[in-house]
């Protein structure tokens, strides 16, 4: 046999679950996709064939429905957390655990201008995402994030200034549409004491510096939203940003005999850039 | 040849066109996906491949695009007549032409408490759909309609009382899950003086009664709203809607020692019940 | 109450059912998705909410399940006739029954020159269809079919010759690629005594003008491929065919100092042509 | 500020190209989706808005579309490095390119028994993935790859002798379907002389394993496929898979007074395994 293991995860993804809590009249959903990913000793599994450490990942998503029935699942980075902890307890060859969780979201419905007890829309693509990670032996690390918030805006985004060689075509603009779908991804240096207001602080940070920087590129914008970021969290001590560039291209209308000043746009799927970059605290 | 012609149209999918409307400092996005489709005297193109009739579907691309900019894309019912009335007028060997208009929403960005002039969120899945059926000779036909309005409710569901025969394992249940993704389309008998209006009633409409009414399945609900789409718009006379059941199963907690209240469930995509049905403004 | 029950129609979609046949050493598998859809007497369900006469759309996925444990899965078309039947028996108050199977094919995976026994590599994304259409006391109605068949040739298509009008740009070609994803489904006049071999012959027919057909135009040749297919079974005595035209544009390179003779091109998803037609059997 | 610039990367992703290349009346079509990324010292776009070293990813698609005119594009890795090596040229600020490939496969039709010069069938989903990075000053790195190779087994895969606790209500079985998705990337310590060769050794290798290992687990037939890949290629020093589970699940028929002899099936899409591992050579 020419090769040895050197490194393996095994676990469970998509697992589904709906909570509907009731306080009285008024219910709320908690719609939650969980992936559970353990690391550890199983080698024996992969060499030998042998199962005894291997618990099943059916299990896990056992584990994970009969938490969400025991326990509160959010906030979602404390459920995380629970659910991190409970598998290194129940897979001892387990060393790390990795719990990520993703919320969809949904809105009341507007009945006669009174949000609705019990009936609810979709909140949209969008995901909330809490991810913890549980190391035997370590305090568990916490992250948060978003996963498709889809934004556009209309002015005071440009590209210009940019070197040109044998193979540029594009032309320079101080005025184009700038779409694309944040995901974002930030550690916690400590589990926040309030989760859900971090997390919307950050929410919030991102979306204003989006709709107000004056942007010369989508690198500056995402650079300004990663500050931002920071800056509405003390506990966030990092953020990586991965903004997919929704090119919105003009559409020359010149053989129709129309001019087109900023107004008409073709949305393209392919290709599209990818500009990423994480932004660290100081210090 | 054993064969001939019996019908047959042609014409383009998912012309994407983006329109930004500037009044003053305030920008509108006007975000749309057009289909068009030809019927008519196109014999020749397919049994002799002579095309001298055969209007390119890139040209219908491009009229699209310049009516975008030459006139107003809203209301939506509008533009779609007026891009069918035009593509008669291009292909005089057309007999009737649909054009159908798919519209996403993009909400503006709330930034500390004022919603944002040029910067948007997406407004999800949700598409609002108005058709135009412009036939040679005769009034232009409209419809409006919505797709992939997701819904969800958790109180005042039931399904019980049906037929058990040796195949019959699904339990009776006086309190369930009810998802849903609501397509709905509604014929105008005469088009509406305020289309906007009217579309907004509707779906107003479905949306309250979905979330108030006393359902006894997805068939009665569904009936519901659709009487109750009729009820809110005079000009509609007939609604067609079709329901997918999106199924939220009960978790089985025993094998864990625990109850299960009606509060874990697994949402699920395989299979799916499929509820369909036109409801028809009497007389 | 504003409107009255013009029609309706309710069933089970995607229901997913894999069937291995074992002959000794050797496997077969049936991967089907089936969808059945009833029409009938269910005014009652959808006015009054009572569920007297509504057989669960869950003990039509049971009946698949326990119809395709006792009997044989293929024939495609027999199966689909046979739980459509069988539909029919247990809910009193169908008047009609569709049931539409598509199949994913599964190829034996090739291991030292011989195709192995038990291990299958997945067919691509193309699906065999069937389609059984019982109306109680009459004879059932059967369509076969393909779906996202996908094709693409590079030699023989043209398309020339069509008028200009304002807003035409596309510039007359001899030689183009012909890309698209075929949809065809055709009814057999009666059931064909062997309906693999028809559906073999069907396809066969399809694929081969395709391929060799002197094509002046998308329409030219779906019109070719449908009277070929008419040609290679006596049964079918009509077939529908939907063919879009998935464009894949001729990139202009001259801005590099090169040129371009039809050799590299970019393939698009939006926008996309759409041709469809119907051919029948004379007489 | 809080933060500063920890690391950051931009490209352009999915630029679709499809290559046709004449031999004679032979055609043979290489239809790509290239994804370039570049990694450097673009820390003043990122914070001070200067776009004077962001070379536009406008401007890496059209250089990949221009080479892909002036150079072969097959073998897949020898194009990928030229791209790489390229960009390095005409981004000084570049310090590591990214070149990743991915080739969808058409089949020639067949037409009465012969393949047909210049018509062709979708190969399906399966990828063929070639990847260089390319490191300024230093030696490219090649990786080869497959992606979405669906395969499914029908006998000889185990599942037992787990371990039990509170939340494990799966059965033991020596006998189950076993299907997945290959995801295989593996790393050449030296670029291949003949890297189609080399790939298609190591495909080959993952095939036959998969269909005749005796299957203990995922895990176990995951290792065995590692270790075979090693084996077949001397070049390939490692080999990172990820096969997600996509469970069948055997369906209880006893309702219905029937036995299930490993027969019918529900193959699932969530929850699912997932299993991953890095086989490296020894020494």
């Amino acid at each position: 046999m020419p090769g040895v293991l050197a490194n393996d995860n095994y676990g469970k993804s998509a697992i589904r679950v709906v909570k509907v809590v009731r306080e009285g009249a008024r219910h709320t959903v908690h719609d939650l996709t969980v992936d559970v990913r353990c690391e550890g000793e199983f080698r024996a599994a992969h060499v030998d064939g042998d199962n005894a450490a291997v618990l099943p990942t059916d299990t896990m998503k056992n584990l994970v429905y009969a938490l969400a029935r025991q326990h509160d699942v959010h906030p979602l980075e404390r459920f995380a957390a629970l659910v991190g902890d409970r598998l290194l307890t129940e897979s001892p060859r387990a060393m790390r655990v990795v719990v990520e969780i993703a919320r969809h979201e949904w809105t009341r419905i507007d009945v006669e201008g009174r949000l609705h007890d019990t009936a609810f829309e979709s909140g949209g693509t969008e995901m909330r995402i809490a991810c913890a990670g549980s190391a035997r032996g370590a305090p568990a690390a916490t992250e948060a994030g978003v996963r498709d918030l889809v934004v556009l805006r209309t002015a005071g985004s440009a590209f210009s200034g940019f070197p040109r060689d044998a193979y540029t075509t594009l032309k320079e603009t101080r005025d184009r549409i700038f779409c694309t779908s944040v995901s974002a991804r930030w550690r916690y240096g400590e589990a926040p004491t309030d989760p859900d207001a971090a997390f919307g602080a950050v929410r919030q940070a991102l979306l204003a510096t989006f709709a107000t920087h004056r942007s010369e590129s989508v690198q500056h914008t995402l650079y300004a939203m990663g500050e931002a970021a920071l800056g509405a969290s003390d506990e966030a001590d990092e953020i990586r940003l991965s903004l997919p560039n929704r090119h919105h291209l003009l559409v020359d209308l010149a053989a129709f005999g129309l001019d087109n000043p900023n107004e008409i746009f073709v949305p393209t799927r392919e290709p599209y850039g990818l500009i990423e970059a994480t932004v660290r605290r100081k210090g």
